[in-house]
């Protein structure tokens, strides 16, 4: 106990950047951090993962997920860490049984394709994904308030993607065949799933989480209208019912609907803190069309960092003016990082983000 | 040759109403025609491709290329035939070697990947295209006025994509990194497939053609900013360079950008004669941002051909009506239909659509 006092004390002092620029209030300079940053473009990782033996090996056990989600912070700045999980454990935990074939991507033994699997579905008990919060509490600990942390869940139509589909698919002709043949029992799916997202991310707060975030992946597969009823009601359904403070301090929810690109405008209307965006938005007219209370996450496109330092740094700069003011924006990519980076890019891209966003401040 | 004019005086009035919408002329109905309406999903089509052999082997063949571009007429009502052909015709014909696996799609045996293939490029000489230009010719003369004729191409932009990676992706990791480390030679690949398509839609024009179409469909893969800079300034180059009358006649040309939801005014900007969009664009906000003088081609979600006949009506009219207005919309899917499509869903489709477009102007 007082070893603990000890190390908080000697403990560098906070860092807070991220929440800052998640609530729109002024920071010192853009914070930045990647999606998938713990991930296999790290040797690191690699390392971890193979003496994991598997993907659910490494994120099922506390130490190796607590110690994946901290290696990015020993080799960069970032000004977050995110917990190392993966969406599909929520329908996991609902039964479908998970799996992660080597190189084929995330599989279901139980597909959710007929009335009867529909009624089957509930909201999992959270005893089944303890795994994760634990996680969480362990990886906080383990932080130390040198970042916040964020937990995540992936949104009511992704989850539902996979769940019909039973696997990835680059059509998603099985889901949104039940979408358009047979919306009741959709909706009945996207419900469960509300409701089963709001209570793991909630679950994840109380273990630690100083921020959520819900990745929509495949709500940009989605015509215009579907996506209203079938994703963003459901967002909100979620939104509605995460808590948006513990012990005290403001949790920050993040949206982040890939290829949403033009329905900005609805989802700020469902009032997130921070709306994430992908590469073809233009921050600038994203900021006039979203307004000033709600942040801009995003949105370099990954692929830039197979290129030489002075051009990610132009990059950087770009999509640093393309937002202009100094407040609200959390600088990340577009994507997931690639596990074909070179490491020493993301070196660049951080310690560019950090230096020109200073000097813009300066500037101004 | 008297054989001829007998069989011309015999035949139905000639349909023009794709052309008239395609020029924001009014029509007594909404024309409507398919991507990939000759295609895998009839059943007369796999019994041609089987005799055919390959891909190619039905491509570059006259009679066979004929006989699939009018076998959708022959089931349905519909207002356009398509050339059956591939957009990677042009770069085969620059000498990189197309090749299409079973089931694996595209491949080409030289991809463009260094500064020595780069240079390499040239226009290719029309001559190889020469079955290209002569099935144009072949289904005008066996369509006979029935219904226009649409030839094709794919964007300087995409076929780059298809050229460097070598096959399709999901990343586009190879081709973006060309892009960002090299620009300078990715501008010299744009070039040339740019005036490779405008001398091969020229000449598609001069063999019958009354209408082409660019189908950018990696367009939205880009970020806001190369999209200008890779994609939309070679679709320009393209259309600078295009016919826009042949023997008296105004040719129609369509962009299609994939993806391009959030470009609409810029694609406009380059004046094509129609733009089309997929299915998440909102067509009514699409025709305030792009004004009267260029129609909107699209946007169904192909999807939606698999639920059932009620449902494909009301989607339908749900499409219809978002675009509202009585001229300058061409009825399309969102992006190709799915060789899984039930044959009888075309039929409610383009029933559908010439009804109730048909209602909606009686009621104006």
């Amino acid at each position: 106990m007082i070893a603990a006092i000890i190390f908080r004390m000697n403990a560098a002092p906070p860092n807070d950047t991220f929440l800052r620029a998640c609530f729109c209030q002024p920071t010192p300079y853009t914070p930045v951090w990647l999606m998938r940053q713990a991930g296999r473009y790290l040797p690191e990782y690699r390392a971890t993962r193979a003496k994991a033996g598997s993907f659910m090996g490494l994120a099922t056990n506390v130490d190796f997920a607590t110690q994946v989600t901290l290696q990015p912070l020993e080799r960069y700045a970032l000004d977050a860490a995110i917990l190392f999980s993966d969406i599909l454990t929520v329908p996991d935990a609902m039964g479908l049984g998970l799996s992660f074939a080597d190189g084929e991507g995330p599989r279901f033994a139980r597909p959710v394709r007929d009335e009867g699997a529909v009624a089957a579905l509930a909201v999992p008990d959270m005893a089944k994904l303890r795994y994760v919060f634990d996680a969480v509490t362990s990886i906080r600990r383990a932080l130390n308030g040198r970042v916040p942390l964020i937990g995540f869940a992936g949104s009511p139509w992704t989850l539902a993607c996979y769940m019909v589909e039973g696997a990835g698919s680059d059509d998603y002709r099985l889901v949104k065949t039940l979408l358009y043949s047979r919306p009741d029992l959709m909706h009945q799916i996207l419900a469960v799933n509300a409701d089963a997202v709001a209570l793991y991310l909630n679950t994840q707060i109380e273990a630690g989480a100083q921020a959520v975030m819900l990745f929509d992946s495949w709500g940009g597969v989605l015509a215009d209208g579907a996506f209203q009823a079938f994703s963003l009601a459901y967002l909100q359904r979620v939104l509605a019912q995460l808590k948006t403070q513990h012990n005290g301090q403001r949790i920050a929810r993040i949206v982040f609907t890939k290829g949403g690109g033009l329905w900005l405008e609805e989802i700020a209307a469902i009032k997130p803190d921070v709306i994430g965006v992908d590469w073809s938005v233009d921050l600038s007219r994203a900021r006039r069309q979203i307004g000033q209370q709600i942040a801009l996450q995003g949105n370099l496109d990954p692929n830039v960092l197979f290129a030489p330092a002075p051009k990610i740094e132009a990059e950087v700069d770009r999509v640093l003016r393309s937002f202009g003011a100094p407040g609200g924006h959390v600088f990340n990519l577009g994507h997931g990082i690639s596990q074909h980076t070179p490491p020493e890019s993301v070196a660049v891209l951080v310690d560019s983000v950090h230096r020109i966003s200073r000097g813009m401040r300066e500037a101004a």
